[in-house]
């Protein structure tokens, strides 16, 4: 079980299961743009060596007026954090919601931070039947705060702006997650952001990490009411955001041709790898962004943390997604990656299942 | 006044005022290693690129191992921190004390840590007249918490070890903020590392940007007993310390070097800084490590914002200190630099005492 740590914690974790260094596994368990950083993050780092010595500036002023004018919003809209994971702990802390709803499977975070406020969760289970969407019929009337993920994960599926609209109409406060929406085409049609800036009760927040590839920095934001955000800042910790981060986010935001070709992978990457797994007899969800939720083929004994084994021996991870409240051991989910990685991962998925088929029929 | 955003903030804020880049002043109002990042993190900057696609390892395993073997305690009894200040956040927030006792002047982030929970303080006025030592005699038997730095921010003053343990004794549960403690000689008689490690109400917090002077990346580190240390990291946000953090963590512990002669220079220079600062006039607090509470000269008109503003237009940055609680405007705090640096600070100093004491008899 790699997931021990979480991410990051599994390729450490990889490296003592299966001995051998973390460069040399291909790793589909975590959902990164597959170009890795762009130029603007080596050139960031070279310079970065001049500026390590001073502290932050804990405003954040630079990145924050970049965003603004790229989403068109309010400077005094925007909080900037040390990853979106910070933002997922400081809303619930900010708000300490009573009674939350959770749409799962879901991110794993959304859960726990509530959980660290000592509030309760009232669960709506999505449907595999209805690949996993959210829909006005399942919504709970008893909560007054949803933490809803668009595109989910690991479901990779959009939700209906209106949908959300309806929920705020009714009261409730919620949290639109939208870590990976950089990655759908038609982010314009279903990014709640600019609504954030101006409701009090609709929060956005954003990942700056998985788009342009870098993680172990941390960095993200989010979008909501000024009144509403200076209360969140009042509660952060100083100086959250380390200065490298703030370089880096500033600098990613210029790389447009890395943007477009990012885009252009996707469109024909993503229907392409959809189509072989599932002439290998995987049932794909049909997300919308660069990663996919499966469901196993029908094979006696083949389980996702068995595949998982299996396919880690092969210098390959994936994540077993039956860790997701809602899943069970029949899921996994696999990022989308370069063309050539991709025929890797369908080449150890195929050996893979032939190992599981002989065993069953041995 | 500069101090409107705290550190970094204001480097910002002075290049707002006074109209000249960041880089062209000479900041002694950070007390930063004047050595600047030892070669050991500009390494680990080149080497970054490769692995900044990959999420930090959120146990942080690497950096708790070597600190542990370093200081010959648990790896269990170590928890690593998106600098000091997320871990003063964090014990306040997990601990959340009735009644903290603060030793005032202190450093602005443990009342401000305390008021966030809505717990009360209960104020410790340490006294000029003692060199804002503290002892027991001044011990409030109302608290149930106490957050100490040792040595103190902005007095540079050591706390005695002793009293700390009898705190302890008498029921209190104790933070000791150690963020300058590398610096001090004496090192080994005052730290309460390896006490705090095996002290249920005992926590000792270190810092690891001021004396490898890297405060860009935040880092820093708490001991505590085991099972209180993994209280705490249950309420951490996830992969809160980024990896290039972890990564300059462990490459600086292998800077003996640098170390050695970071603690020859401030031996040399911190008496002969004090004493030209005498020569000018100023009452220096005998404080351990590398920077300088001063009293300034008794000149009609002279204030701490009004010498700050003098200074800033040469390009010298110098920290208000009338901001601390407890202290009033005659008091500044200028950290200790190189040699030259140092013999600018004074250069500065006199040109701007003399303006003041011009204008006093006009």
């Amino acid at each position: 079980m790699l997931e021990r740590y979480g991410h990051g914690g599994d390729l450490r974790t990889a490296e003592e299961t299966f001995g051998f260094p973390a460069r040399q596994f291909i790793d589909f368990s975590s959902n990164m743009n597959p170009f890795g950083p762009p130029d603007g993050v080596r050139r960031a780092l070279v310079h970065y060596a001049e500026q390590i010595d001073r502290y932050p500036d804990p405003a954040v002023r630079g990145l924050r007026t970049k965003l603004a004018q790229l989403h068109r919003v309010d400077e005094q809209s925007i909080l900037i954090g040390n990853g979106a994971a910070e933002l997922i702990d400081l809303v619930v802390r900010a708000l300490r919601p009573a009674v939350t709803a959770l749409a799962y499977p879901c991110f794993t975070e959304y859960g726990d931070a509530v959980m660290k406020t000592g509030g309760s969760i009232t669960p709506i289970m999505l449907s595999a039947d209805n690949d996993f969407v959210l829909n006005s019929s399942m919504i709970d009337s008893e909560a007054d705060f949803y933490m809803i993920g668009s595109p989910n994960n690991p479901t990779g599926q959009l939700v209906d702006p209106a949908l959300i609209m309806k929920l705020l109409y009714n009261g409730a406060t919620v949290v639109v997650d939208e870590a990976f929406m950089d990655f759908v085409p038609e982010e314009e049609s279903y990014t709640l952001l600019r609504e954030a800036a101006s409701h009090e009760r609709l929060f956005v927040i954003r990942s700056m990490t998985k788009f342009y590839a870098v993680p172990g920095i941390r960095l993200g934001y989010m979008v909501g009411a000024p009144h509403k955000i200076s209360e969140l800042r009042r509660l952060q910790v100083p100086w959250s955001v380390n200065s490298l981060a703030q370089e880096i986010g500033e600098a990613v935001l210029e790389e447009k041709e890395y943007a477009s070709r990012t885009m252009n992978w996707l469109l024909e990457e993503r229907p392409w790898l959809i189509g072989k797994l599932e002439a290998l007899g995987f049932r794909v969800i049909p997300g919308k962004v660069n990663y996919l939720l499966v469901r196993l083929p029908d094979i006696p004994g083949l389980t996702a943390a068995g595949l998982q084994h299996e396919m880690g021996r092969m210098g390959i991870l994936i994540r077993d997604a039956s860790h997701f409240i809602g899943l069970d051991e029949s899921y996994c989910r696999f990022a989308v990656k370069l063309r050539h990685q991709n025929e890797w991962l369908l080449e150890a998925l195929d050996r893979s299942l032939s190992k599981f088929r002989e065993a069953a029929t041995r």
